[in-house]
């Protein structure tokens, strides 16, 4: 563990509740509910209301001042008209951090409500107190057993997000979740009145526990500061940025979210450029990236692509995705086809690439492991992009410590387990990148077959398309950052 | 009921299917399932097998000749070597249509067996049989009670659907039943040496059981005809075209496939504008412009939309998501932001257009009510893109004659059921489009309250930025129609 100023905030060792429900009886919901779902010591939860002595089960202070030391960390869900006072105690009893939940400040727009957010920010520092938001969802850290909200994995990754929308936290939270990544830690920062991204992006850029950053920003502030962080940052890992409000529209939009005063597309087109870092264009687009960077996808080095899929006209639509993204499909050269026509003698033109072979259950299954194998060695290609079809029927894997699949998940089906094997072996074994693309009758890509291909480090899309825009902009990427040192 | 002459061949009264399995106690999979799920009469199926007297407890005959009079149409899962002679014998016995699910002629690139292709048709065409294929599914048409597969909807609607792939067609039918579009009939052809696109859409555009027109093409092989009869179809019913073999890697796929010779991009797109036909770039387009063209977004006039959704981070995205597409976000004028006002109190920013409102169950559910039905009055506005967030328990309403669903289904949740009719009434009322956006926890869009509101005539979509898309596709068709006849 670095000794970063920050690593403190992140892992609090108590926590107070400021405004919760008065209701003794009531079920724990959002705030309580996450850091009980996530296993925080119950001892070190201290709501706070004055009209409650006991809330969903645990003793209730009427301030903070009141809860037993240390309170590390003080998450306000109360209104903005009592948040100046609630600042005052939290400095008083030396708490380290307040995240305020509360919003009414700079994003509504008003000049007075602006300078309210200044003065606090004022205060806090001069007592070296941090504010996280306003505005926001505040910390999702599963090491530290902290969370924002009841469902989020209970298992540590090694994937930091920061974004200014808390809903849009909880999209890249249950985005990346769905598809088997799992994250170090997330935080929603809100209005940055005071914790802004460049000083997070650069604790994510030193944390040993984070190897790729993400995130989501809508002002660009302190561009300055920001470009350096983020120029820093995407030197030593991979960063992924998705800006909000780079249309007029959405910056009008983003105006009356988080007071932000966002940029123009080719500005922050050019920042990403100059610093090295990952242009999301949408949330899909962050989290396929996500995917890529995290799996042997991240070190695709070509556009020469092998294209396996089930069904003539699937693969011609998928050439054409593939092409629309600047990526190759060349012949395979004859050596190569005569191996194939050797398992595939019924294959005609098929199997040149594209290549009619599909992972399915039954007896073409084998025919697909020993094409994949094959082509997988193919010389003068980059990667390999699949279909995996299947029955959807696959739970995702437990951590220890998540609760039991409800009784309608179905079991682990062994054929599905056995082909996620095959793929992370031959590329294992060959080195080349794959692109799996699941494609199931729900157009779920969220499945248990999903994750756990992801878990043997191959990335999976839920598109041929996705796929393609991921590789594309993985490869660009690679060329903008020639020159620098390599990533670990 | 047209008398156009291809009615018989989508409504056969009894079907041989040549080359089943002979296996007497096999259940029954493919072109067999897929007749005996839609309910066709059983004693109307032939099975054709000169080495089984019985198959899934059906009789079965040594050919084709054997079976009982009259055989309308054939299915053909025989290898190519047996297709002439098969054909032969559909000739002496007079039926009116063949299906070659078999494959390997003009496809395989080999020039003898294109001339083997085109000799059967020459037979055929002789003797008056028309063959569907080779190398393809052939049909689906549930008020004849046809499919291809089991699992199909039973239930007919008015959506005209023809593929040269079948993996295609069976991803047309899927994509689109999930969404709660029906079909009136679908035909997958292959290779097309006989019946092919120009004279397919020139049925549909005489179907009266058929509204719209969607095709997945490769080939444009008679391109003077394929122009003509799609600009014909056009002048009266919405087309929408699906081009594979588009890019060059996807063309040379495309000939391994059906053998066809693919046009460029600018020449599809240049068609599709001097026909009046809408082009869709993927699969998914085709699904989301057939919702589209089946409810009220049909008719949406301009791009000003008013935009209301859960959560200020995804109203900026999403804001920069119908940006990019050329859709506006005017701000409401000051007379509606005042109701709003009254109903949403600490709105702040938010009402202006971006409007932070959630059909989520709750409270808030009634507010945002009021502000959908206050938004889709205000003046200066073409439609209404709104969230539909919630739980994904509603399963897909049932048609009589289906399957009833499995027991893991949930049952129907009226709240869900009240918020569907909402939508619907406004639209009604109104008479301004509604695009939902169904945002659920899995991403999965084919979920109950999906369909239950495009029952009611209200579009529904995965995503803001594929709403965006389908209504600037929408829009582009309104303008290259004008001066021509309106749409019934």
């Amino acid at each position: 563990m670095s000794e970063h100023p920050l690593d403190a905030i992140f892992h609090p060792r108590s926590v107070a509740i400021v405004g919760l429900s008065s209701s003794p009886t009531a079920r724990p919901t959002g705030f309580l509910a996450g850091l009980l779902d996530q296993g925080f010591p119950r001892d070190r939860i201290y709501p706070v209301n004055p009209r409650a002595t006991e809330v969903a089960g645990l003793p209730c202070y009427p301030t903070v001042l009141d809860c037993p030391d240390p309170v590390d960390h003080v998450i306000s869900i109360i209104p903005r008209t009592g948040a100046a006072d609630l600042l005052a105690q939290c400095i008083q009893k030396r708490v380290r951090s307040v995240h305020f939940f509360t919003a009414g400040f700079s994003e509504v727009g008003d000049p007075a409500l602006a300078a309210a957010e200044r003065a606090m920010v004022k205060a806090a520092r001069a007592a070296g107190v941090r504010l996280i938001g306003p505005n926001c969802m505040g910390l999702y850290v599963p090491s530290a057993h902290l969370a924002f909200s009841a469902g989020f994995p209970k298992e540590p990754g090694h994937v930091f997000a920061l974004s200014q929308s808390g809903v849009n936290a909880s999209a890249i939270i249950d985005g990346l979740s769905a598809r088997g990544v799992r994250l170090s830690k997330c935080v929603s920062f809100g209005n940055a009145a005071d914790l802004a991204a460049p000083e997070l992006i650069g604790y994510a850029a030193a944390d040993p526990e984070s190897q790729v950053v993400v995130a989501y920003l809508e002002s660009v502030r302190d561009g300055r500061a920001l470009f350096e962080a983020i120029r820093r940052c995407a030197r030593v890992k991979p960063v992924v940025l998705l800006k909000g409000g780079i249309t007029e529209a959405g910056a009008r939009a983003a105006r009356s979210h988080t007071g932000s005063l966002a940029g123009s597309a080719a500005v922050f087109e050019a920042l990403c450029r100059q610093t090295g870092a990952l242009h999301a264009e949408t949330m899909e687009e962050l989290h396929d990236l996500t995917v890529a960077l995290t799996t042997q996808l991240r070190t695709v080095a070509g556009p020469r692509t092998v294209l396996m899929g089930n069904g003539g006209g699937f693969s011609v639509l998928s050439a054409d995705a593939l092409a629309r993204e600047g990526l190759d499909l060349p012949e395979l050269n004859e050596a190569t086809q005569a191996v194939l026509r050797e398992h595939v003698p019924e294959a005609g033109n098929s199997i040149r690439n594209p290549i009619d072979a599909a992972f399915v259950d039954g007896p073409r299954q084998r025919v697909a492991e020993i094409v994949l194998a094959t082509v997988a060695e193919a010389p003068g290609f980059d990667l390999v992009v699949t279909t995996a079809d299947g029955p959807d029927a696959l739970p995702p894997p437990r951590a220890p410590g998540d609760a039991p699949p409800p009784p309608s998940t179905l079991p682990v089906q062994p054929p599905q387990l056995v082909v996620a094997a095959t793929f992370a072996d031959v590329q294992d074994r060959t080195g080349r990148p794959l692109a799996l693309v699941r494609r199931t009758r729900d157009h779920n890509p969220a499945d248990g077959f999903t994750v756990q291909t992801y878990r043997r480090g191959v990335a999976v899309f839920p598109s041929v398309a996705r796929a393609a825009r991921a590789v594309a902009l993985i490869l660009r990427w690679r060329c903008q950052r020639e020159g620098l040192p390599p990533l670990v």
